[in-house]
């Protein structure tokens, strides 16, 4: 055992167990991510600013406005410079959750042709539901039904297809606003290559008529990519429904292998849970002088498995490099998204075994395995055994769990929450008319070693309850929430006196953990269902969004979705714009006119919650509801 | 008229007619790229070297490999550094060309549908024999034929298609090694998707494997969006046979209405030309005092316009500014693509009227026509009216035209070159084999105001041919050689003896003008049918391409789909890569023991033109043929 010369709560400049692991790790002469923004910093202005180009070899350039370098080789200006990387930048997060929904949609569609039988539809329900929802028929055998609902979304992925399929969902005002703005989202691969076509040297240089395709691109992710994404998985894998499970770095266990699950889809982390609960492994296992397979989860597959399983969440993005240094983890399985290469790196100089599992996403020095809807059982049992393997591989001196594991309660889908309200939004619209909730606010969304972790998520999660304002989280935001204590039905007592009576007739937290990133297409359509029942626009509700700690492209574009949605949405960093005045007052104010949302970027946590209640006062009372 | 204080014969730093309208530019105050270039120097060594990241707001970061500051905050080193940003520069090219080809399936679709009134099948047997190709019926009314093959096509940009209908034209055994390499393009908004997804923060983090997944989005343009592009534009607007027709600044008329065409599709510059031959709008341009409205064209619209209609070449890339300070230009009329944003101020110091005519293709300070199928031509009317008002208002003092126009011939589709030869590649395979054309090399793409302009074209032109090499150009390349006189068949005399009397015996050029970027999709496939026709792989050719003056990310993406098809390709600027030794030694070595091809980057056109010529010879013996 790993044994420190001070008390683990000295290291208080973090959260604890995050400190004394920094400190672990450097005494063990490894660099984290905090090394290298330190390496980094200070960094170039010019691309935080938006104003690098390198799109053409007659580059790159960089603008200096005002000065001699005010424009590109091309003539491209500040704004344009601006509006071309920021265009891409959205694309890559659209495309990045939206090839992740095309995996979940192609597993349904092999489910569906028989080829895929280690999965099955779990949820045939909501299958049915989709598939009426999309015009289908519902008769005969459910792998057909399973076949024609992906084929559908299928096509949204093409070029001539009827349109999205999940749009019917959005009240009609909002429909007509996109039509007339030309952002309704046409096909969920075309709008990301136009993004890249109109990017191109000499095409779009209209900065506001990329913005305006940046939120299209990103309207094609929320409402298509991501929201098949979450869809589908509740039908394979099953539609979430509260529960308890646990979370930080004291799930690991120091008498188990465990294997840690990273990345964002369930596909391959489902086979892996399945796998560890083989008999024949777990006797291996055993062999091998542990007391069993410990499954816990790290990012938004942590999220999947969590919101569906119980699975237990080991940490979230600015965890990742650290649960490898407790010397427990005997394997990394990722999938895609969000993995730091430098994992790779720190799983080498420990016993860990990294696995990559996705044709996609490879990784040097790693162990490569290939899965496919038709392998993925058998090759989840291969990487279970290689963990078994690495156990015996553990080096004694090196272990070290700082913390005890906290209790979370998960697992509120829409269908959970409307299913407990009686199958109607009607009682929630009754606490929002009553004032007993406020309002809503969504806080999703990764960490960033720029700012102290989970501080930002915690901070305004506390500001917001505690003025009767109902949180979502997914992503990130989840295990910082859960180990403040947020996600357990006890956590009532930070929040407002009416929120809190709520919670305690109801048994549910303050903070409800709704899922993954791309479950932030649950938190859209909740609001496109109380907008429909109020026979209202969605910018008319009384609710915003929030990514206090965001770090990644994805989350740049779930936030262009949310404010292309309606839903004005909080951003603890900038995004790279502000070498664009007029970008930048586009984005936290000009959009107010043209979607009825805008971006609120502001630093403080406690500042920004006071923004978002008096928002949401103003939404209530544009409601003709009492501030 | 302008009148030069010196004779234009002494601006020889460049061509001469460049020289004196550069400098006529800045005595009227105008900055030009090649000043904007100047201003940009010294540019990014980060950015040029590949190592700036700016991809997820942990960072920016720049990688200095060797220092502490050797990898990304997320820990990403040089390798994947530069491989992501490349991966992103290939898409971005891609998705383009391949966007470009959709809207062209859109037309044909439209077409089929009866929607598209102002556009009609001009080569209904081309479109029999595409049918034909994709196992389609051919029989009843064409336009049912045209909706079908459009549909087909359109499935080859969906996600759950039955694979690129063109990939039929390949050998077997390249097909068979891009399967085993698994960059067979699946589809062809697919891949650039992925392209992003892979390149976003913690997917694919093996420069490998994102160098090979760029081959694959490469060939998703080549051949899909690309070659789709082509084939539907013969079949909308005609297969290009050979004619004469004029090019340089020379083909402006003083006396007559000048109307440049500038971008990449045809779809609607055909109607512009259509419009300028209505005699109700040429009552009015003489009304105006003009002789008649003269259209040229610029770039890529230009070259198909002058493929198909005989239509004068104005100019290229680095011509497009210099156009309009020449004084008679009433309007550009732009598509997308190349069209330098500058322009539009550059027109404003003008009577010229800069009229956009995409939807995804805006500019500031535009005049903005939506065209779409249905309204093309009355539109376009409306334009070339905007044309005619405008020249009531030109000044008579900046008008310079300082060359005259020099004859081209051009058209030589594959049909054209197939059909001289009889209707079979034979003549021309015995052509190589007894020598008579040593081989053929591709001339492509683009100038960049880093280089002499026009002079690495031709020079590389000169030295081939001299050696009995055949070579093909397109896009900018053309008006460079056809300056030179290489697009006549009097250029023979500057051809090798064997190569110079087979273009005296069969009338034509040493140098073949064969279209716009998106038709080197025919140069690709007479590979194909020269290789299937000899029973041998693409890579076993004497062929090899060439982009001397490259700029653009079209430019990389056709590089790569060159070179993933087995054709070595010439680069006289090297792409932005230098910052990994790896994929540096991958590109111009490596990549032979994997795709048979790979990158020569050579930035003397006179030593290019040696290697390219030993390339062929021990190609030429690889066939078993004399060197």
């Amino acid at each position: 055992m790993f044994v420190f010369d001070k008390p683990i709560e000295e290291f208080s400049s973090w959260a604890n167990e995050t400190g004394c692991l920094i400190d672990k790790a450097r005494k063990e002469g490894l660099k984290l991510a905090w090394d290298r923004l330190a390496s980094q910093t200070p960094q170039c202005n010019f691309c935080e600013m938006g104003l690098s180009c390198a799109k053409c070899v007659m580059g790159p350039c960089r603008i200096i406005p005002g000065l001699d370098r005010d424009k590109g080789v091309c003539g491209a200006d500040a704004d344009l410079t601006v509006a071309r990387n920021f265009g891409r930048f959205v694309a890559g997060g659209s495309a990045a959750h939206s090839d992740h929904g095309r995996d979940l949609v192609e597993v349904l569609r092999e489910i569906g042709s028989g080829h895929a039988t280690a999965y099955q539809i779990r949820d045939e329900g909501k299958l049915k539901r989709l598939a009426e929802e999309f015009g289908l028929s519902v008769n005969g055998d459910i792998k057909k039904v399973a076949k024609d609902v992906a084929e559908r979304l299928g096509q949204d992925y093409s070029t001539f297809g009827p349109g999205l399929a999940f749009l019917g969902r959005l009240p009609k005002v909002r429909r007509e606003l996109w039509d007339k703005l030309s952002i309704t989202p046409r096909g969920i691969d075309r709008e990301p290559v136009e993004m890249l076509h109109r990017t191109h040297m000499g095409v779009d240089c209209d900065p506001v008529s990329l913005a305006l395709h940046a939120a299209r691109t990103s309207l094609s992710d929320g409402w298509g990519g991501s929201m098949a994404g979450t869809e589908i998985s509740d039908v394979i894998f099953g539609t979430p429904a509260p529960g308890k499970t646990k979370v930080n770095l004291g799930v690991l266990k120091a008498d188990m292998v465990n294997i840690l699950v990273h990345g964002h889809s369930p596909v391959v982390s489902e086979m892996i849970l399945a796998a560890a609960a083989d008999p024949a492994i777990l006797a291996e296992a055993k062999k091998a002088g542990a007391n069993g397979i410990n499954i816990a989860g790290l990012c938004c597959t942590g999220n999947e498995l969590l919101m569906r399983r119980g699975v237990p969440l080991a940490g979230n993005h600015m965890m990742t490099e650290l649960t490898i240094v407790t010397g427990v983890v005997e394997a990394i399985v990722a999938d895609y998204q969000c993995i730091m290469p430098s994992l790779v790196n720190i799983a080498q100089c420990y016993h860990t075994k990294f696995v990559t599992t996705s044709d996609k996403g490879h990784f040097p020095g790693a162990e490569r395995f290939h899965f496919n809807p038709q392998n993925a059982r058998e090759l989840a049992g291969q990487v279970v055994l290689l963990a078994v393997e690495a156990f015996k591989k553990r080096d004694p001196n090196k272990i070290f769990i700082p913390v005890e594991p906290v209790e979370i309660m998960s697992g509120f889908s829409n269908e959970a929450i409307l299913g407990a309200l009686g199958g109607t939004p009607d009682p929630l619209i009754e606490a929002i008319k009553a004032g007993t909730v406020r309002g809503a606010v969504g806080i999703v969304g990764c960490n960033n070693p720029k700012l102290k972790q989970d501080h930002h998520h915690v901070t305004l999660a506390k500001e917001l309850i505690k003025k009767d304002i109902l949180v979502l989280v997914t992503g990130c935001a989840t295990s910082a929430m859960g180990k403040a204590g947020l996600l357990m039905p006890e956590g009532a007592a930070m929040a407002g006196e009416k929120l809190a009576g709520l919670c305690q007739t109801l048994g549910i937290p303050p903070v409800l953990h709704v899922g993954s990133c791309v479950d932030n297409s649950r938190i859209i359509h909740l609001c496109a269902v109380l907008a429909n029942a109020l026979g209202v626009d969605i910018s008319a509700l009384p609710v915003a969004a929030s990514a206090p700690e965001w770090y990644s492209e994805k989350a740049a574009a779930i936030g262009l979705y949310a404010v292309a949605t309606g839903i004005t949405t909080h951003l603890g960093l900038p995004p790279m714009i502000l070498g664009s005045p007029a970008l930048t007052n586009l984005a936290v104010s000009g959009l107010n006119d043209v979607v009825g949302a805008c971006f609120i970027v502001e630093g403080d946590p406690v500042k920004a919650g006071a923004i978002l209640d008096d928002l949401i006062s103003s939404k209530r009372q544009g409601l003709g509801l009492s501030a």
